[in-house]
């Protein structure tokens, strides 16, 4: 999926476009987008937000344009996203134990 | 991993904190902070961002943070966060056409 | 102030980094600051946030940066902020009339 | 005009909408509409924005609703807008002192 994204980007010329900042920037943008959706809803209808086609819809195709905007800022820095994730979600595990979960087991068996 | 961060925001009891909309902001605060390391760097010095190892190590730290925060958005809410985004990718080959490019052609292996 | 602000940024070499751009950018990230501060708090808690004084110093301390930034962009860019306002709330009283309000007056009034 | 736009929403029963977590996010996301207007241009680009009548316009109403917001989430936190900035300049200047202004002189000013 990152690869065709970089594709359709090279094939268009927007590479010179594509600086990490400027996709960190994109990215930023289109969270806010999804955000937008919700800004004046109450959590309880925050969690019905997809029994409505037409916004169920616009959540999918904001949701699309963040992971795409992070994808391809990976792409250009050469960052592993799944990587990166593996790794703060065990550091979370160790900063946020679970309580009443034998801690020492964990750490060794990491 | 989606399953993971769901069992370990369920493990730590934070599930009524993860509104979709508590959800969508955490998202866009991480994206600002992956922003916030781009702010005043030029185009050209934001290439550069990895070959420091303590600003390539935040870069990933952020990144993950998105992409954790949208993966369990996705989760909240049921979307299938790699089928919005070939969706997506669909919709802009046919919206952003490559000059040259035979579009019958593209219609037609899809 | 937005004359005080222009002055200290001089003062300090900071103008090549002050873009239009650059302090757009600025001022987002800023902004999710001052939402991170809410981002977990439930609508009655946000309520609250300035019972405690640390919280409450942190709630100030935001609002001065998202202000100074939009008030060095306005001064970059040689915008009246005050002006857009007003013109904003003219247009939006249009946009959004009261109901019940004698809507024709309005309109002559302005 | 912090009134203004506290009797204009009271006025249309927009009041259970405001609170302060939500008018935090509306900067934020108008915030991101301001930055979108820049996302793909060049740091000279960016300072040429207000040349184009639609896109100064564009701007104009961006920067009115970021400041609308601003004085709405500090009417509801009853939060001194001009007093929070006075004191974060004061802060910033010691914190970031002018090279070769006799510092202490400053102080005394203060």
């Amino acid at each position: 999926m990152q690869r065709r994204l970089a594709d359709f980007a090279a094939a268009r010329g927007w590479e010179p476009y594509h600086t990490p900042k400027n996709l960190a920037v994109a990215l930023s943008v289109e969270a806010a987008e999804l955000v937008e959706i919700f800004q004046w809803l109450t959590p309880e209808q925050s969690a019905k937000v997809m029994e409505k086609p037409e916004t169920a819809h616009r959540v999918a195709d904001e949701v699309a344009d963040v992971l795409a905007y992070l994808l391809q800022f990976c792409e250009v820095l050469g960052v592993d996203v799944l990587d990166a994730l593996a790794a703060k979600i065990e550091r979370n595990e160790l900063r946020f134990p679970v309580p009443g979960e034998p801690t020492a087991h964990r750490h060794s068996s990491e």
